[in-house]
């Protein structure tokens, strides 16, 4: 008989023996391709109708001039005193947004950005702006038809914003892809739409509408304008959203360019953990200062920075009701996220470093388009829209992504992932590239770099 | 020479011993009480001086009468037309405070509540008032004396509320506390204080006030009074607060009750595990319906209802820049917790079934105290100060309370913590209860049953 030791050691050997067994059958189905869903090309998402719905196929353009009553009415708010509490002592953006630097961004607000306001709004306009109605939603965006094409190829591209981005983010960058130069063959027809429920696209007026449905009516919007066959570039939810249009329509697609590539499929958040364990195994040594591991992800990213998206995700309407018409709260919720995610130390800075890279201008042009469009609650619903198991079940992650995909990492962007975690998910990875320099909103910060990474990613693709 | 099989089964047999070994080690350090930090009595927490500092031991009676210019502004705040976002067709509060819900409760707010301001001020002032200075803060309290009490043994008791509550939520449950009944042979003497940054008390003004450093101050004023032994009520922060106080003060202590109890010490981690999994051990089966499992604490606590903690712990100033001075944000924030939290079903009903267990007058009430003091950003500051590591490496959890303990488990608070895993922290639990109904705002909404409870735990823990 065997004692008592023996038989413990046997059943854990006997358990391991089952747990490798079904980590191993579970790793040959989970590196297998998921299943693409079937979603409804022409699912409608607008207000309740009385009768069918029948589509305006009409592009129009539209015209983005705000109500001067707005104006005056923001002006009024911001004229009111501003009863803020004191930072604590020594203290910089380690608390969040610094209430010193708020008072310093509402005044320059008031006394300086809005009694310009007609040349901001003018800039506002210098692209071309339209509006076309898909399954149900009035659809924004800005259509840049290229110059200097001679002798160039030219190719459409899908630009899309994340939050809490917009349209804006690409001002800078726009002319750069539009417009041919010596260094390339190529040059782009841009089509940067407003998200539905961000800026000056509609919202869903019921549940169930997150990132894989919003890529659905991204792609209506490229084949109403007549493009079958599109490049894609993004970054934030712009990023999930080109992906999963890549994944669910490889037709449609010529390339996926991200600044912010990742893979949240159960195989690669195994390899994701391996690669923290045994860095050398799965992260090239030059670039290791872009992987910081899981313990750094989990408490700088996740456990530090991850709180708006908790909130956003689980009680959108709660937060969105606090800001709504909430100058004030607007810049302090949205300014943080241009100083934190542009570069993480800025947090000890009693500024947050905020003009480092950007001007109080351009910030303010970004969180006017909230303002104006008071879409903010719209905005943040994508979160809980796409956060939840029955997005989760779509299981995209795992769908193969064929189509040439380039992935441009910008050092202090929130976490990176490494080419061996993307590889399962896109499977034609023809450009991988690190920089050090530039956070989050690279479109924004640094143009030039996005540009010919995006230009060199082209080229690659299409060699 | 052993195959490679072989070699691997001894490389985990070993590895597991070593597990197996390490686990047993720190169980038994972990069940071992843990040492009480000695915290500073006197440190500062005031407003940086150019001298010394001198307390101004002077209680002086304190007049919370709101200035009219302030309540003036309020109205015009509410006046100014509503831009909030519709909810999603058919949705009650699942994705946070419904903003159709809160169209009501700013026009009742407006038409009805303020309308009637000097009754509602005149019914906070029911209480008296006091102001005393502690360590550098002006510490607010309510002082009731007992009435009816000829035969009856007076007990002090410091009665502490948490966020998003106030001295308002006792409003109800003091005259039963402080008045002599047939049914009981105590009658009480009650302190309750706004906590510091709350309410009408003093926040701290640089960083490292958390909840430990709170008790200090808490204990302190009950010193202050005379009152050298007391008792403690909590909830919320409050029963943190008075743990925390019971654990570094035993010698001040005289019995300790909470309506959440709880205990997140390693070990009571690690037990609270064990009962997850295997409940018959850990919970009496009649009661097995309070205690939902790690599962349902996962994804019905931490996931959907810890957004706003998290957020406060990292971000307070932010979320309180967009809550200051803005009433229509911060009742939503707030009375989305005096929904889901009473009741987490309120969540499907279109209004949060807010008027089910309070009325608009006394949630209302409770706003007023943040909005009149502009305190919702220091509030928010405790979870900062609280959830790192510095206060965690305090190990207070771990501390032994010998003093009598009570605990009152209403069925609709966020989670309950099992007797079992309360034991190895408060080594004298002589009162542990389940109600039926109630949730985590126990005074506000059933003080009947937290009286009654208090008392019967009194009566046992001096019987």
């Amino acid at each position: 008989m065997p004692s008592a030791a023996t038989t413990s050691v046997r059943i854990l050997i006997g358990a391991l023996t089952v747990i490798i067994g079904v980590t191993y059958k579970n790793y040959r189905d989970l590196s297998a391709p998921g299943k693409r869903p079937d979603l409804d090309s022409n699912e409608y998402w607008g207000p309740k109708l009385q009768g069918s719905y029948k589509e305006n196929k009409a592009v129009l353009p539209y015209d983005i001039s705000v109500a001067p009553e707005l104006i005056a009415d923001l002006k009024t708010q911001l004229d009111r005193p501003l009863k803020l509490q004191e930072p604590l002592e020594g203290v910089g953006f380690e608390y969040g947004f610094n209430a010193n630097e708020l008072q310093k961004v509402v005044k320059y607000w008031r006394e300086s950005y809005l009694t310009k306001w007609n040349e901001h709004e003018q800039f506002l306009k210098k692209f071309k702006h339209f509006q076309t109605e898909i399954q149900g939603l009035k659809i924004h965006f800005i259509h840049v038809k290229p110059v200097k094409a001679e002798g160039k190829k030219v190719l459409p591209l899908l630009l899309l914003h994340g939050w809490p981005g917009s349209v804006r983010e690409f001002y800078e960058l726009l002319p750069l892809l539009t417009t041919g130069n010596d260094k390339s063959d190529y040059v782009f027809e841009v089509i940067a739409p407003s998200l539905p429920g961000y800026g000056w696209s509609q919202s869903a007026s019921r549940p169930g509408f997150g990132a894989a449905q919003v890529s659905v009516v991204m792609r209506n919007l490229m084949l109403r304008l007549g493009f079958n066959k599109f490049l894609i570039q993004g970054g934030d939810w712009g990023s999930i959203i080109g992906s999963n249009l890549a994944a669910l329509f490889p037709d449609n697609v010529l390339g996926y360019h991200s600044n912010m590539c990742g893979n949240s499929s159960p195989l690669a958040n195994i390899r994701m953990l391996l690669s923290s364990f045994l860095p050398s195994f799965y992260i090239d040594s030059q670039y290791a200062h872009f992987y910081k591991g899981l313990g750094h992800l989990f408490k700088n990213l996740i456990m530090e920075e991850m709180g708006y998206a908790h909130i956003q995700a689980t009680k959108p309407d709660t937060i969105g009701s606090a800001l709504a018409h909430n100058p004030v709260g607007l810049a302090a919720y949205i300014f943080e996220k241009f100083s934190t995610w542009t570069n993480e130390e800025y947090k000890s800075l009693p500024d947050g470093g905020l003009t480092k890279r950007f001007s109080y201008d351009q910030l303010l042009d970004n969180i006017m388009v909230y303002y104006v469009t008071n879409s903010i609650t719209t905005s943040v619903r994508l979160y809980a829209e796409t956060m939840n198991s029955t997005q989760m079940g779509l299981n995209l992650e795992s769908v193969h992504i064929h189509a040439p995909v380039g992935c441009a990492r910008f050092l202090h962007e929130l976490a990176h992932t490494p080419d061996s975690v993307l590889a399962n998910k896109y499977r034609n990875l023809v450009h991988s590239t690190h920089y050090n320099e530039g956070g989050h909103f690279p479109a924004f910060e640094v143009p030039q770099q996005l540009y010919e990474d995006f230009a060199s990613f082209v080229k690659k693709a299409f060699a």
